[in-house]
């Protein structure tokens, strides 16, 4: 068995993995941090794992963690102070926080921070692009959730001509802003709403250009959080294809043919096909007048974050990528 | 007072036309037909309006419609059934179908059905736009829900060089379906769900490429069903536009100036700021690199279409266009 | 016109106060007091009330309050800071707190908090109940918003022999936990839940005492957060009842003949009926083996608050009760 | 590897059964009926299973339904009229209908239908209840979903003085009214509302009068639809109750001291900790003025349906009764 640590193990990106890691064949639960409650059971806080554990939460020194895989689920900033370390004593990291996502400079430019573990050489944790070198890495930057529902839904039409604008509007449930209590997170602000914000300028637009920018691509990205707990659903606009709607298909049917978490169909994805598995439903491929429209979904707490972590872990330690993540999601 | 009469009052335009005419100053309520609730008092079938009046359900034929203003909330094809003898009977007539809205052959085209009343004169009745005209027609197309939050988000950049593409991203409440159960409307179909479709084609596209299409300009639409029973949040995408917002905001200022149902500000506009009302709210105005977004939001029943039509209504009888509708929405 | 002043203007139910005084026939607002947006615009702050209103929030000092009408939309405890010189400089007064509603020694106790303003006479203003007495007052103690759909929904049965044993079981929207962001009103923590809480000792369970027990009667109560932001229903259980179904809707019939506002019907109510409105709607009237079901449906922020203090206020002014209040509610 | 197959897997619960099948160390999918869907992917029916099967829905004769473990989730009254052939052919059948859960004649009474099977021999399978029983049964009738929460939050008390009187007001997401669209299931119609149906006399009343009444004991319920799709609440209120709260406390936690599936704790249950797994979360346990209420939440599709189906069928063919079931559900 893998010993499976988590930095930051009571947000909800940190007891998604508790989640994950405890029905997983090959992992054993060593530890869970969690500065606010360390010393009370892992149950207790979260009462949905009550039975599958009896360990508590955490709190040691950054110095004495140490495993064969340790997840950092805490926020950005934080974890280059827990990373360090982590990489020292821990065979395998996967870093969860936009730390470590994008080049040093671009980061204190975006997050507005300076880094305090520059240039650290990681790899990208979109598996489905960079699997081969993610399974001889030890350090993995796991990718944001817009990103990876968004990167996904257009690389395979990255190298076809003519692919140069491409409009991401993604729609997320109100998971992805966290666990902590704020007034966009207050039920009547979100219930019979749509709210977009950062419309022009939200800090994943730059991994966005990262990973399928260049070559002059206009990359533009606009999020809009909807009256849903989990899920992120990517309208992809891409204008001026000259390609026809089979094409298309055809492209994304053979690029993802060994990807078991990508299911590409005609049919417009739904949330609910993915809720709480690490499923990637690509779909739409609609054109007309020159425009192609993509839609993606995943669930933003898993392929979009734990469960996306896990499949890089299993990666990274030589299991199927699979493994305890091989479930359907919950529908309806 | 003027006597009014609806059409088709018992689905939800119907009802939500019978809620603003019995709170109307200088309405009065003529009849309300429904073939399914013929005989049945209005409150018994629509208990949010028991009080308001003693009236039932009527059904009578075609010939015996009449009155000072009539309101035809019914399917299209339906309405072009009874328009020829309401414009006989009846001073002003609004009618909420997409039948008279485009011209009659693209009507047939986009609907995919014959007209049985084509080439009749009427005024496309987006207020803001056509208000002059409005006020001398004595028959008025209410303009479909999409159409009318996604216009009224860019008319005031139309005269400027460079918006050459626009693109709206839709996001409605499901009541735009009907009262009408369907596979689409069931409650595990939407809740935790966010469903793009027609993505490239639906049938409101053409309407908003005839209001704000024309010179060359690329006009696309994408429309989303969001787990909330009213509103639309229109994100509109403009590309290559060579305005700054400043630029932008006293366009949009200067534009709708006197058009107190218009309520132009700098933050992105909530669903719930014109839930129940008549308003429509447009902000946003960020522009980078070359993309400008400016975002809506209206009550699809209400500007979307009651509201709108009472808008019309008022003017088209001399009335001052705010009568009956200048109250505030519904807030949380 | 009569000046109408709302000292805790931003809250929830000041803000429901200040959209139905602003659509009052016959009220004016005077002011609106809020410490935190002292000198901005309302409808900067609250913009569903842009165009109804110019004015700027105020923060005077109490003794600077004056007006033909204040109402008191602040949490308990700081009410009766206002009160006493509410009611020296205000013709008449409606506070909305729970400072008022229950005899002082019981507040201190129910509420563990200190009364610097004890045993100052007012009326208990649920309407329907105290209607004369609330005429010839100056002061008025508005209901809380449980108590007044639980009490109504069982006031014409409190005579009849056998009812001995009444249970509250009541669903509220989460707007009646204001407009702060706390763990239980975090949208995940709402969504896809019900959550009860106080099951055996929620405070509002004295005032429902005070008036509907008595007579050896008990009276028991458990509220439930549901995932809606308007709106609480009441499901009444009562036991060992002797009468039988027709009898029980007489006698509600009867009781409520001349209330407007109170609707009943046979039917089970639904939220959908009264959102945004001051109806209360109460149906359902089963009875299996002595238990009698009786549900009540209210907006809890217009009949369980602002509307009803509205009401209250019309008739202290001696004006008909329903001016500002007699429209239908939003629905769907 | 035993070979299971449902009869009725397009449905809610019968496609819940493929994701626990498909996800179960032992049990290997033989076949899933479905007359609608007849030769058609399962995938492409229900998109969240695709990829974990890639078989298509069957639709043979009653007659040749054979397998090692049969469920059958059709309607009432669909499934005697495969249970006697499905009795002869399987070594172990699961019913979850509500064709055997109670005597014959009571059904017909309850369910207004004649019985085509009557009086043939079978367990009722509230597992926790009749473990036992369960283990040496080749056919079980698995509870109503209603009875399964009901009755587990009484089940301890039922031996004590006092427990004369019990209610049970129970809070039902709506993916109870199963996967077919009607009035009650459009979404407008269950957002932002609360639902009181059948108060009186709801069908799963039967059920649970045979379980927990008995001894003269008063047993009542109404249910509500909540707007959530899954989950069930249930408060329980029970009178004249003698015992004190910590007393009540430990008859729950000796009780279901070896219920793995059975989690008390002394706070209320929350719907998320059950959710999508196999879960009772029992708490509250409150006591006021004589009345004890204690509340239960599952997930009804699966220890009020599909869970317990397959946690019986475990017991009935010698496993451990956690194979296929033994993780967490999803929170948030």
């Amino acid at each position: 068995m893998i010993e499976a640590g988590v930095v930051g193990g009571s947000g909800y990106t940190g007891s998604e993995l508790l989640r994950i890691i405890l029905n997983h064949p090959e992992f054993e639960l060593k530890f869970a941090t969690s500065r606010s409650y360390s010393g009370e059971r892992i149950g207790d806080i979260l009462p949905s794992l009550e039975r599958l554990t009896d360990q508590s939460f955490v709190s040691p020194s950054k110095e004495q963690l140490e495993g064969d895989l340790v997840f950092t689920a805490v926020p950005h900033t934080k974890a280059m102070e827990y990373v360090p370390y982590l990489v020292e004593n821990c065979s395998t990291v996967v870093d969860l926080s936009a730390d470590y996502r994008i080049p040093t400079r671009e980061f204190e430019e975006v997050y507005g921070a300076q880094h305090s573990d520059p240039g650290r050489e990681c790899i990208y944790g979109l598996t489905e692009l960079n699997r081969e070198k993610i399974a001889v890495s030890s350090f993995v930057a796991n990718p944001g959730c817009f990103p990876t529902g968004a990167c996904l839904s257009v690389l395979p039409l990255l190298e076809e001509d003519g692919v140069n604008r491409i409009l991401f509007d993604s729609k997320t449930g109100i998971s992805g802003a966290g666990a902590k209590p704020t007034e966009s997170t207050h039920f009547p602000n979100v219930q019979e709403e749509v709210s977009p914000y950062n419309v022009t300028s939200h800090r994943h637009l730059s991994e966005m250009k990262m990973v399928v920018g260049g070559n002059n691509r206009d990359v533009y990205f606009t999020p809009h959080i909807i009256p849903s707990t989990r899920g992120i659903l990517t309208t992809s606009h891409l204008f001026d294809v000259s390609l026809d709607e089979d094409e298309v298909f055809k492209l994304f049917k053979d690029y993802y043919d060994d990807d078991y978490f990508v299911r590409v169909k005609k049919d417009v994805p739904k949330l609910s096909s993915v809720r709480g598995s690490n499923f990637v439903d690509i779909g739409g491929f609609e054109i007309k007048e020159g425009r192609l429209v993509v839609v993606s979904a995943i669930d933003n707490l898993v392929k979009g974050a734990a469960g996306q972590a896990i499949q890089n872990a299993n990666i990274m330690n030589n299991l199927d990528e699979k493994l305890g993540l091989d479930y359907a999601g919950l529908s309806p």
